[in-house]
């Protein structure tokens, strides 16, 4: 349609070769394919991301790949929407109630585009999944796409492409959920108690709307809270006793961790007396816009706090533009691609958290960036003093092959290996899950092997780090 | 003179070697050779540089290499003057009227500074100039410099060597010059009026000087614009109007995209009577710089909207600042080597334009950065969404193989191929154009090559690819 | 204690490889081994550090491998410290009294954490000290703790391991000291004068502590220097006086350089009359923090206008925010591992200094950064116009094999070789440096191997390039 080139009509080959991501140099490349062999099958240890527990608990059988692959998938939907596809395209509703493409049509759109993901992560995940899980063998085309379909809604009917039946198949040892303080959990209640379900699954504690008192929803919030915790949330010590009382709950329920989601890492430690004066002046409507930005910060400090009494790992997840495109979040909703990194700024954002529980025996952090920037400037230097603070894996736009191999080179010289936070797959995609854990083991296997081969490591040494970057540091630095 | 390493006397030997700048693992440089043989011979697309349109419209001999290869390409005088030499040796007048340079006593401090450019882009390009277009065999040196003088002006006054035959040697499709919008273009005008000259120059809009209102001489450009479009720019509407006479000149005679300089890429839009009342006070001289600054935003973003409207491409190239050494400016002028980048913040800036335009139909921009965290962090991820959103090429220092490689490892697992806007020479120097547009293919068959190489995508695929970067990409970014 | 793999008992062997840190590719590799191989053993040029010039001139023994390696490297104490020992088990006494462990005690600390050194710089370096310097043939392991501790207590008692003979056996040629205004360099004196004692050890002025006008300790400071020059340091003119003092009393030990380590290396340059009403505002403790700061930025400037005038190359290291970790700063005092890299800018920064200076014949910088960002976007840039702007090797956290590589790679495509300053070891362990310099000569010889692989420069070129970085490059930046 825009005069690049396309493929021919049948579909090219999809056949992921099994030294993909690997490095190229022949001798590089045979360390990390024994490096690589000895993770391959580990379990798979899921500390941070976004499957819906309903998924697990209900295990209804997926539809359509449409519905699978493509509408829910953020990463997916935006990089069509670049190529001219609308959202509604994509099987997006919309407020104004504009016509929604059916799956099978957004089927159709997602193949034609489906040269324009050559070289992104996102392609070599669908390929992982499409090939692995979905038994494809054909690159999807605009000329494959309705016989793809047509195959695909067939498998997925099966027995073995259930929920729960792929849990199992994927090895998943424990799978961390993000979830409302509001919500009553009562799935992971349910596969708890479910006698014929032994996989872990735990919630995660994400408090963001309840934290951010700059949002315009915010008061609706509290009311929110204090229905679930029964704790009336109209003062600030009221919405502190709610929220801790929400984190009891989720404990209760095998949460370890916590997850914060604030535009940047700073936090305030004001007195008790002046929180409540913000909060009232927010809550009240007479505040100024900074007043409510130090609120938010004062409530992200009041959960570092909480997070150093309880033990449940603060993970802090900033330094994103929500919603930028103001049009398409009125028409479409949050989580529609258009959340866009900004610079962060960590080294005086995080001191005032860091000089009070920096050394704190309990507390423990697990913190993440989208600015590539601050791996060697900041985020090593700190990991590399403070026992309390981990340095989470490369996320979102980052978490693909060639930038998660860019921060190993900018934090390892530093930091070393042991103070970096393991693999999370933070996805919405149930079935991206195991391609997303492989693609990380296949860039650590391809970056330790470098370091083998320049001499720098033995290659024992490095066995043993690639194990325990799958194993003991997510267990270690989400207490799981 | 200072004791550093001196090349023996007779000059070491000048050639370019047939694989440069690809991979060297045997297994990718085979591919990356192949790949590129497939695109090294395409038309090449100029859609952004400053050759001056006389050069062709004259098509008068180039006299010397000092004229043409040293005094107006400031990449050259720039790293010269670094060690040592000042700009009157480098054949730049100034304002004092000091002794000039003659072009063969610059061509000996070129000849001798030859060694200070080692493993810099500009030593790539002239190079390839020497060897390719002008068949010098031997590096410059102190001790040659005069006899390679000699031969390079005999060599300049042959036909072969005239503008209008180099333009058809280089395999030339279309070139785009930058204009100013009074110019009235007459020499795009003789070219495409005269029979002889099939080749295609198009001007670009460049309304810099009369968009900045912070710059001292921004009345002056007033007056001159105003006689330029007959429409009277006393006022803000009337300047508004007489930019859109001007654009529609510069359609008129074939262009396709404009071009902005601003320090940073935020714009703004005001109420027209909120506009007036900031152009009556800047033009009154009763502003503050921040008003004058704010001026220069709402301006900036009147072409937006004037692009959405004419659909001209809306190029942006911020970040630069401009004359840093206010000395040498007083003194030699603009463009003298001292414009130097700035940290550029592109997702609170630009989310003005692109709440208006980002999803507009008709509106087109490609954008630019001096600043390369940009890439990963902000451009990638917006060009990911945005379908009127290009990524522009690495841009002037970056301009280079190993930035030009680091570009390529930055946006495509965010963005992929398909939303950049393909390679932009951006010279001022005619005969480097061949040699930067080979410096690119070379550099992203080399790209390219890594990720086949990897098994991420198929030999095929990265044709196609590699095919698109080089013609439908430019062609669809910039209209053309 | 916390699930990682621990290696077995007897400790893994410990032999560094004679290609360690060269490239992989084997075409590359025996290409940098040519290189390498031709600069190997020059004689080391070390124009900053930290070595206290009393280690030479007492001469004495080193006493134990703790006191050595561990307690005064506060790389290696701040990644211990991470892992949960406390700086007193390190050997650091704190201000409470606590106990303090015996170096026999911080021994085994060091050997339990020294996986955790995999990967990083500090790794490199200690295994080169012990194997290179002090013979030992085994990783360090809790489990031969005790065995390495009493073989290196012997060891370190020969004649050959005392400081002077280390001096001779590393081949240093110069080594420059980082000294206080208010030092007598006695120790300099009676290296100077000690008709045994050949080698060059030259003092650097460092006044940062009458600079930052920000500490606490700023007045006292004052008196001090009062006390060392015999010039009245109550007023902004004495102050300068006392400075100039000093700086004729260090160039006359053999000083070429001053060395500034400001967070950030903006300069001012006020009228003596607004200088010396912001100057008693300080001292008489009624300034605001801002007027603290531009008194700190003010005297900054009078060292570069001092530097134009006595021609003492001027060092800037800005861009760390010192003593991150209140408590710990508290507790242990400074220089403890909790110095944090912060964003830098230096395009608007560093232009009040170099529109004064920039061009003068007789002024000199060399300026260092922790922000790797600004190597391709700014430092580059003003290396590659500013005859009198160095730019530094990288420092500090990016003093490390894949951090020097990606400084190669940023600055010389802009700024080639001959703008940079060679490298600085800036070291506290004495034997560490030639450790560190070999590193430095391994990477850049692997850098300029892939540019000949690459066939961007020629072999003999770049073997020029290797010796001039190694030998006139620092001579000529710091003017030794």
């Amino acid at each position: 349609m825009d005069g690049v080139t396309a493929p021919t009509a049948a579909g090219r080959p999809l056949s992921p070769h099994p030294d993909r991501l690997l490095p190229v140099d022949p001798v590089e490349r045979a360390i990390a394919r024994r490096l690589y062999d000895s993770v391959r099958a580990l379990p798979l240890i899921s500390p941070h991301g976004h499957v819906d527990p309903q998924l697990l608990a209900a295990d209804e059988a997926f539809t359509d790949p449409a519905s699978l692959l493509v509408t829910p998938d953020h990463y997916v939907t935006r990089l069509l929407h670049a190529h001219g596809w609308s959202l509604n395209d994509l099987g997006l509703p919309d407020a104004d109630g504009a016509p929604v493409a059916k799956p099978r049509e957004v089927w159709r759109a997602f193949c034609s585009g489906w040269r324009y993901f050559l070289g992104t992560a996102s392609r070599q995940w669908i390929e992982a999944e499409l090939h692995e899980v979905l038994g494809v063998r054909r690159q999807p085309s605009a000329d494959n796409a309705d016989e793809l379909y047509d195959e695909l809604v067939d498998r997925l009917a099966t027995p073995a492409m259930r929920p729960r039946a792929l849990f199992r198949s994927f090895g998943i040892d424990v799978l961390a959920t993000t979830d409302d303080p509001a919500d009553d959990l009562r799935h992971h209640q349910a596969l708890a108690s479910d006698p014929s379900w032994s996989g872990r699954v735990v919630p995660t504690f994400r408090p963001d709307r309840y934290v951010d008192a700059t949002q315009a929803r915010w008061t609706q919030s509290l009311d929110d809270l204090a229905q679930a915790s029964g704790i009336d949330s109209t003062s600030y010590r009221g919405l502190v006793r709610a929220l801790e009382a929400r984190r009891d709950h989720f404990r209760a329920h095998g949460a370890t961790a916590t997850d914060h989601g604030a535009p940047d890492p700073e936090m305030a430690f004001l007195p008790e007396a002046e929180a409540s004066r913000l909060f009232d002046a927010v809550r009240g409507g007479r505040a100024t816009p900074q007043e409510a930005r130090l609120l938010s910060r004062q409530l992200l400090g009041e959960n570092a706090r909480m997070s150093s009494e309880d033990g449940l790992v603060m993970a802090l997840h900033s330094g994103s533009c929500r919603n930028h495109h103001a049009p398409t979040f009125a028409r479409y909703g949050a989580d529609t691609g258009h959340d866009i990194p900004m610079c962060t700024e960590f080294t005086r954002a995080l001191r005032p958290m860091l000089e009070r529980f920096g050394t704190h025996p309990r507390f423990q952090s697990v913190v993440f960036t989208l600015d590539e920037t601050a791996f060697s400037r900041e985020l090593a230097p700190l990991a590399g003093f403070y026992p309390s603070l981990h340095l989470g894996a490369p996320w979102w736009f980052l978490d693909a092959p060639r930038a998660m191999r860019r921060f190993r080179d900018a934090v390892t010289e530093t930091a070393g290996f042991h103070r970096t936070a393991g693999f999370v797959d933070d996805t919405r995609g149930f079935c991206s899950i195991p391609a997303r854990h492989d693609t990380a083991r296949r860039v650590d296997a391809g970056h330790l092997a470098s370091l083998v081969a320049e001499h720098v490591i033995s290659e024992e040494d490095a066995a043993d780090v690639l194990h325990d970057l799958n194993d003991a540091l997510p267990r270690k630095a989400f207490r799981l």
